[in-house]
């Protein structure tokens, strides 16, 4: 996690901005441009737009999926501008994008160049978890594709190309349920990339409580599921330490558990934290200030909604404004939100400390 | 999981055939088709595919790796040219497509859409796991693309096209660590489309038993964690209870266990258990027969290697064979392994009642 806290600390913010477009969270200029677009691109195709039959076949819903997620990447370039110089890191949550199937995964990796290209930090939030050559797959997230060539050859059985593209992720979140298996292979990765991987431990949903709350018999060791699953992490993160004194294996702890959230902060010294929930799920500053080490470092916070989604709650918004005119309002409302946000947790911080 | 038990019924076979494509796999004639077609690519773009820097760069890998996916779903036409008729049901493992970025994600789309035109049920084994609107972001690998369009009418709002494009797929594999709130926006979706949803319960990998092995205390009702997983799932399903005794919502029981299958088995007695491990990684006939209930029905397991690598030890290969031989020879012995396959389980489910 030396990357990510050494931007943390340049920029005095523990923020992550969520990228997770869906249609409603979009100005209607930019859905009614990329409807305009379809249109056109049907058009050249020789289907009807007007026609409702031809309108929701397969070949114009591919038109739609494809113009929509053009619409998601635009969206996110103008989050980018007004964040970009204030944030350490962003976290595209990769569900959104593959609800629009190919042409989504598409947007998702060209956000993340972005991203990347601005400096930026990239955690995927994909939440992938398997074993073996499965988990080994999912990997090539970080470390490159698997393509049949070695360097300066030809084909000569399988390697990975070692390089960011396409994905230009710098972590993952996984899912350990399948023990350190699942892990190995995704820490290899992150190892070969100078990367990271956060995987889920206490999670910010109600209905988390029903597996991770569980408590252990005194031959398992005690405490609940997500303690135990805490300790495995701070455990497989050993061989992966850090300057920053964080292995490569951070843990996911969600906001709205403050008190579990200390115990698991004593609990995993060497664990950075990614803290979901924030602002639209209902933790607040104070609420996640006890996942920062004693010296505010240790943890980062994340907010998708509060701040993408920022340009709703501005007054001057109208669907009359001109699709540029509302990426503008988009950026700045984004950056306003991003601001706020840094003081808030710099300000609850402090006062935790 | 009606349609799965009639298909079952009908084929007199409960195996799904994991269409797990990698590099190796593949027949080395394939792999050096898709080499010489992206050389041709990278001519047409103006790049020399001799010249080693040029051939690593990122458009050649966007090229190679369009090239490889395109292989990966003629070596999956293959196979289903060999299995269609002999098996219910296929289970494409995302992660190996994912591992080509947007590209394979196609060949995956188009897999999933080549399974379906041949009649056969096909289980994505996505292993996708979130909640709130992420979950539903998922769940459109079910019930459809999130396209800003009612039906019959222009831009009026965020609905699903309820369709099977672009996904085409009848049943999810999911994690569920965060509970129910992870659970209902899948299941919903299942309802939907009249599909089905296979929770991890227990993994066939060795170091699952770090976790799902854990014993809980009296509060907590003792048993496992995999145990009480079983016990959440079976009620979780209630709700969506099928003509064949089944609810929607399966369960993922690794072959490695034996002893636990029959126990889950007997704990979710509406559960329908998807069964990996057998042959490659381990499991038996004799292993994965306690999964079944007492009518032979309840379960079916999973073969990727030992049925879409069976050329590989076919004594006639040799790379000197034209690609249009060696995809016959794949087809051939697939279908050899998977008529082999089925014979061995239902000789086992007979002799286990």
């Amino acid at each position: 996690m030396d990357r990510l806290t050494a931007l943390i600390q340049d920029k005095h913010n523990p923020t992550v901005v969520g990228l997770d477009p869906q249609p409603e969270l979009l100005p209607s200029q930019l859905i009614e441009q990329a409807r305009q677009r379809a249109a056109g691109s049907m058009d050249q195709m020789g289907l009807d737009p007007k026609d409702p039959q031809q309108n929701q076949g397969e070949q114009a819903q591919a038109v739609w999926a494809d113009h929509l997620a053009r619409a998601y990447l635009r969206f996110n370039l103008a989050i980018l501008e007004g964040v970009a110089d204030l944030v350490p890191a962003v976290k595209p949550q990769i569900a959104m994008y593959e609800a629009l199937g190919p042409w989504g995964i598409r947007a998702y990796t060209g956000t993340c160049r972005a991203a990347a290209d601005r400096g930026l930090y990239v955690i995927g939030d994909v939440k992938r978890g398997d074993i073996g050559s499965t988990a080994e797959a999912y990997a090539a997230h970080l470390d490159g594709l698997p393509l049949p060539f070695a360097p300066g050859q030809a084909v000569d059985g399988s390697a990975r190309t070692g390089g960011r593209f396409p994905w230009y992720e710098d972590a993952l979140t996984i899912n350990v349920y399948l023990g350190s298996d699942g892990v190995e292979p995704f820490l290899q990765a992150a190892e070969h990339i100078q990367g990271d991987l956060f995987a889920l431990v206490r999670t910010s949903n109600p209905s988390g409580s029903q597996i991770q709350e569980l408590g252990l018999d005194a031959d398992s060791g005690g405490g609940t599921i997500y303690q135990r699953l805490g300790e495995l992490v701070e455990s497989w993160g050993q061989s992966s330490m850090g300057q920053s004194g964080y292995s490569r294996l951070g843990a996911v702890v969600g906001a709205t558990h403050p008190e579990d959230g200390a115990l698991l902060r004593r609990a995993m010294p060497h664990t950075f934290f990614l803290v979901p929930g924030y602002g639209a799920q209902g933790g607040s500053a104070t609420d996640v200030a006890p996942m920062f080490d004693r010296s505010g470092g240790g943890a980062v916070v994340n907010s998708s909604r509060g701040i993408i989604a920022a340009w709703r709650k501005d007054p001057d918004y109208s669907p009359q404004l001109s699709v540029q005119a509302a990426l503008g309002m988009v950026t700045r409302d984004a950056r306003q939100a991003a601001q706020a946000m840094k003081d808030d947790l710099n300000q609850a911080i402090k006062e935790a400390r």
